[in-house]
């Protein structure tokens, strides 16, 4: 297992779908195409954005916290067909270490709020970039505006403004 | 506090938003706002779908089994502005209730999972029912039609074919 550091959220232009961009320190990638939530829940993370409530990520790190657990470290281990899987990696009161199947959108939402690292099956990792067309800093920005703002009750409003 | 049970998860026709509609058994209603994806999170609990993948309250649920602990209710506490109030409370490994905050939305969708009664604050409940107009049997079948078969996904797509 390889540890990965997220490079950032990006849009698929292609099938409208956010990837989230894992990369070594080899500049090795691992690009994971996720749900426009999960997006936003690892959006909030990275950009320290204070919500009022708490988001359903949130209330999975409470729930790690006040049951005396911690998050030792996400695992992100195969592919199959086009679906990845991944472990989080939780330490017990006990001190054993317990590993629960998760989507790794969800993982690395938690991963963030807790500080916990991110590994890849060093298999997954691929060496070279595979956009189909260089994505300039203004299309990552406004995306990243996008999500920064967007709630989940306003969702509907903002794709009947963009679609 | 008084118990409720979940009546539906209907479509507020006019904000374009899911409504969770809760019921106590005087009839009595308490309609909460929630977003598309705790929306459809509820209706596949009601509906008993099955997903490949764990969903983020399938892993919440997880979360909480694994760690030896279990919830025992939610509770929806008040309503401040426009936002409802709950608490997830969990019984530790030590046999001890711990609360939580979460969205209702959150609270309810896992409930479900884990088959635990949800309460009310009586002053939240209301004797009538606040639709503007009926909603017929069929428009509600669509819309739960439509949840099932959303995925998170495949939201991108659905909303371009209806907006």
């Amino acid at each position: 297992m390889i540890q990965v550091k997220i490079e950032g959220v990006v849009l698929d232009l292609k099938s409208n779908l956010p990837i989230i961009m894992l990369k070594d320190d080899r500049q090795r990638l691992l690009p994971i195409s996720v749900g426009i939530f999960e997006a936003q829940a690892i959006a909030f993370a990275l950009e320290k954005v204070h919500i009022p409530r708490p988001l359903t990520h949130d209330l999975i790190s409470s729930i790690i916290e006040v049951l005396g657990s911690s998050l030792l470290r996400v695992e992100i281990t195969e592919l199959k067909g086009n679906t990845y899987f991944a472990w989080l990696v939780l330490k017990t009161m006990e001190g054993e270490e317990t590993k629960i199947d998760s989507r790794p959108s969800d993982a690395i939402a938690i991963a963030l709020r807790l500080k916990a690292s991110i590994y890849a099956n060093e298999s997954l990792l691929i060496k070279k970039e595979i956009r189909s067309r260089p994505i300039d800093d203004n299309e990552i920005e406004q995306f990243k505006d996008m999500l920064n703002k967007l709630t989940p009750n306003m969702l509907w409003k903002y794709l009947k403004e963009k679609i």
